[in-house]
């Protein structure tokens, strides 16, 4: 019987992740907005202060089969600041591949984000370097953003205890692309 | 004639952005979910690997006059990651005093946001150390969030060239509070 891992990404799985960064955007019909490469989430998330952290979910194959463990969902997130309760973590992407849903990979994902260390500089080194959550780490707080006709995660996060802050109150997300930017800063 | 100058905040401010992190959770009529601290504030932006950085924007006095400069707003932003473009800027709050606006100032915290240098760690070392901007450091996109029924913002970052990707594409913000977290890490 095949079982589930849920462990921190290492600079190899940048492959994977990448197919699985855009096989998530294919299914939010975004597909066109990805420009990442796998050098950059090799060179982003893997350095000495990287821009992200990110777990995947593996099948590990039953004792006894040939094939290897094979990478079926991610979670990438980062920690972010709310000026009203402090550290914070921001779940950017969680995924699990079609065929593998409803078995609960999504869920354990959360929950292992809801315990992440953050592994990065001095503020962590001050910090046990074992088994801290964030929580202990002082992030009272974990966001998330859903597309409001992904039904399927918004019942999720729901059933998981989040709150929908859109929808309670009235909280819109605004970008700037790039062209926007360089106007703003005058180039 | 009075001028006004946006620099990166000090330690030293903290007080003052915390008086004005209050004045805008009372306007957004939240001020109830402000747990900071000034020490948190202190702690968490002014370390080797800051949480968040601050610009504030303050009325220097005209030659002559007894009163030191006055701080009337700030804008609080940290680095961010999309997995469809890499490294982002988020702004998580920007505030100007009620009796100073209309004269430009919140337009002049975003442009500057737009223009801000990392600042951290080995790969901001890496860099050139000066003149640098979010562009430069392959910042390609800025993001935000802003309470529906806050118009005049809203109106802003439009005509400043921002996209409300809640209206245009269906995004929701959803949070785990504390409690929450507490029960998904199983504690």
């Amino acid at each position: 019987m095949a079982s589930v891992r849920i462990r921190e990404a290492k600079e190899g799985d940048c492959g994977n992740i990448l197919r699985l960064i855009r096989e998530l955007a294919e299914y939010e019909k975004l597909l066109d907005q990805v420009k990442i490469t796998e050098e950059a989430l090799r060179a982003d998330g893997f350095g000495e202060n990287p821009f992200y952290h990110c777990l995947v979910a593996e099948i590990l194959p039953a004792p006894g089969q040939p094939q290897g463990p094979c990478v079926v969902g991610y979670g990438l997130y980062y920690f972010i600041y709310s000026t009203w309760t402090g550290r914070n973590v921001y779940l950017e992407d969680i995924y699990v591949k079609p065929e593998y849903r409803g078995q609960g990979i999504g869920s354990k994902i959360i929950r292992k984000v809801a315990e992440v260390r953050r592994g990065m500089g001095l503020q962590a080194r001050a910090w046990k370097s074992n088994g801290m959550v964030a929580l202990d780490k002082g992030c009272s707080q974990f966001r998330l953003a859903v597309l409001d006709w992904n039904k399927r995660a918004m019942d999720l996060y729901k059933a998981l205890g989040a709150q929908d802050l859109t929808e309670a109150e009235g909280w819109h997300s605004f970008r700037f692309e790039r062209e926007a930017m360089r106007e703003l800063a005058g180039k």
